[in-house]
């Protein structure tokens, strides 16, 4: 099987993760910073050692300024529930996942906040300066995507950061996509939350995510409950991560993410971010040469985080990943991406795209092999 | 090292819940349920498995009435948040644990619900009329535990159920302390939504609870974001789970928590309430006649689920468990347990209290090490 549904999630992850989960869960797995016995001292110090991971690879001073949360949708919803008020002004881009554009619409219609949403060039692209435009006096807070689930395409983060900066918003960044292959800082690219999951570019275990948020900005909780500080309070502590996050946390899990991450370190970000564009510069490469295939995915490394988007003649997205999958092993993703207005953008809202998403792993071979399947499927459809 | 800290986190947790979630790391764990190829077609098939092992288990007809969370707290904010309304009124216990008292104390300082908390007697025992006194014209809502978290009193849920129904309140049931030893009904018990978290007595791993809300029953999603549903749509789905499931979901740690759900269910739910109780009985016993020890729980089978709290004379109670973690290997937990009525209930708001909490893995001989280690604690103290 040739997996290119790495944007979905990554697999397979390095072994360290999955080894270091079960030996986690067979010799230390207690209660985090609850018991105070041997065993749930281990796991607290397992879990802070992942948050000091963590604050070093998106460059933040405080662990402690990061909350884990179980994916990237739950950590975007507690950031715009915890920041907006009734008439706040929020600028955003269609190149937004439903998990932003989703809670941002409910809250457009239930919560009294105001929203743009910019768009882009025919591959999603936005010029920074139109943020500074879209601002009005009520604006509190951009959100954008790093770069695009649906096509890859990479937004100007760090040039938007300076507006929000700028202007006095705030900036939350929404990393699912990208993370683990494009180095983020947030105090260069001026990130006052930033949202992850761990189970993708990370190459942690699904169940895992996380949000940073900048020293000195309080959220109001999304949700409350125990959190084995300030027990005979019936209100949620006001310090971070406590503030944030309630319930057991997910020990195992966040140990593996942990390792994924330190694999990326030990590998080298700019490592792999040269071989991941290089198999997408081949894919890219031997797909634009076929007749009938239409890409949607920019082949350019500062514009693409690791995707290429296509179909083929009239096709049907769906029909085509079904025989890539059944004829030819090849996992990609078909359909709508869960991001309505990026498919409007690259006006394929009726038939979705096939999406080939890439992995550290995936290697030359599966990439001409994945060409090779296109071509098969191409040649054999007199649709276009 | 004794583990006797299991209604933090149980452990160890049998050998095939650790080995099925490595094998659904290593061999398929793409998106359940995103890419429509055969790995996420084989993760959501599993996923789909334990919904309805699930639904077995508390006896619910549809498994999609079920929505996986990351613990039970999640859960019951979903319940809390997503049912209650301004100017609604609910009725609850004081010994709920911060879970459930710090969002319903929020909603009352934020949101205009009106709270009445019931106590109960020396033990925390409610009488399940109380329920029905406490009931007003705008009473929409009953949460209660199943157990206590503090000292493992066991509620009467279903005579509260039967009150509930009656009055035609909806009943929320937190079945955190509990669950995998006392036999859930939720038919029986008349319970329309009900909590629980993964990794306690179902003996799965930390990062996995779910939410099951009564057919019919729709809840105000807390979070919206993608479902692989519906994707065009910019508002969140209104169908289960997807309503209340945004985002990628732990398919590793639900399967693990499936594999623990059938330990159970091999070994017996009735087998192993009975073999915990024999350990409660005589942990309790031994402790009863060492002087100094100060006992706070029940030695009823009906009316314990598998906890002991205990003082020594005045000892307080973290110096206990710190001697026991240190000089003897035993691991309990001290304190405050994000519980504060219940500490107010047992008169132990000021030291907190020392809780053994039993295992279905724990022995006799751990019990009575155990207690000898109390009884060694108790000698060399001369403050009773």
């Amino acid at each position: 099987m040739i997996y290119l549904d790495n944007a979905a999630t990554s697999y397979p992850k390095p072994d360290i993760v999955h080894n270091e989960m079960l030996r986690c869960m067979r010799e230390y797995c207690a209660n985090p910073g609850r018991g105070g016995h041997i065993l749930s001292n281990k796991a607290g110090d397992s879990v802070m050692r992942v948050r000091e991971i963590i604050s070093r690879f998106f460059n933040f001073d405080n662990p402690l300024n990061l909350c884990f949360t179980k994916n990237a949708t739950e950590a975007i919803n507690i950031a715009l529930k915890g920041f907006l008020k009734h008439g706040d002004h929020v600028i955003t881009t269609a190149m937004e996942h439903n998990s932003v554009l989703r809670p941002l619409k409910t809250m457009e219609r239930d919560d009294g906040i105001e929203l743009t949403i910019l768009r882009g060039d025919r591959y999603g692209r936005i010029n920074p300066e139109a943020f500074r435009s879209a601002v009005r006096e009520n604006t509190r807070l951009i959100v954008c995507t790093l770069s695009s689930n649906v096509n890859g395409v990479i937004m100007p983060v760090k040039e938007i950061g300076n507006v929000a900066r700028e202007q006095g918003i705030a900036f939350l960044v929404d990393v699912s996509q990208g993370a683990g292959s494009i180095a983020i800082d947030v105090e260069d690219m001026k990130i006052d939350m930033l949202a992850f999951p761990g189970h993708k570019g990370l190459l942690g275990p699904q169940g895992t995510g996380g949000l940073y948020v900048r020293e000195g900005l309080i959220l109001k909780p999304m949700t409350q409950g125990g959190t084995g500080s300030n027990s005979e309070n019936v209100f949620q502590p006001d310090f971070m991560p406590d503030l944030l996050e309630s319930g057991t946390i997910n020990t195992p899990g966040i140990v593996g993410l942990g390792c994924g991450i330190d694999f990326i370190d030990t590998f080298g970000i700019e490592n792999l971010r040269l071989y991941k564009h290089m198999l997408v510069q081949r894919l890219h490469g031997r797909l634009k040469d076929i007749p009938g295939v239409i890409l949607y995915s920019i082949d350019d490394i500062n514009e693409n985080s690791g995707i290429v988007a296509i179909n083929i003649g009239q096709l049907d997205s769906n029909e085509v990943s079904y025989t890539l999958d059944r004829k030819f092993g090849i996992a990609v993703r078909a359909g709508l991406h869960c991001s309505p207005f990026a498919h409007e953008t690259l006006g394929t809202l009726g038939r979705g795209i096939v999406r080939f998403s890439i992995g550290c792993f995936n290697t030359f071979e599966e990439i001409d092999l994945a060409a090779a399947a296109v071509a098969d499927i191409a040649a054999s459809c007199r649709t276009y």
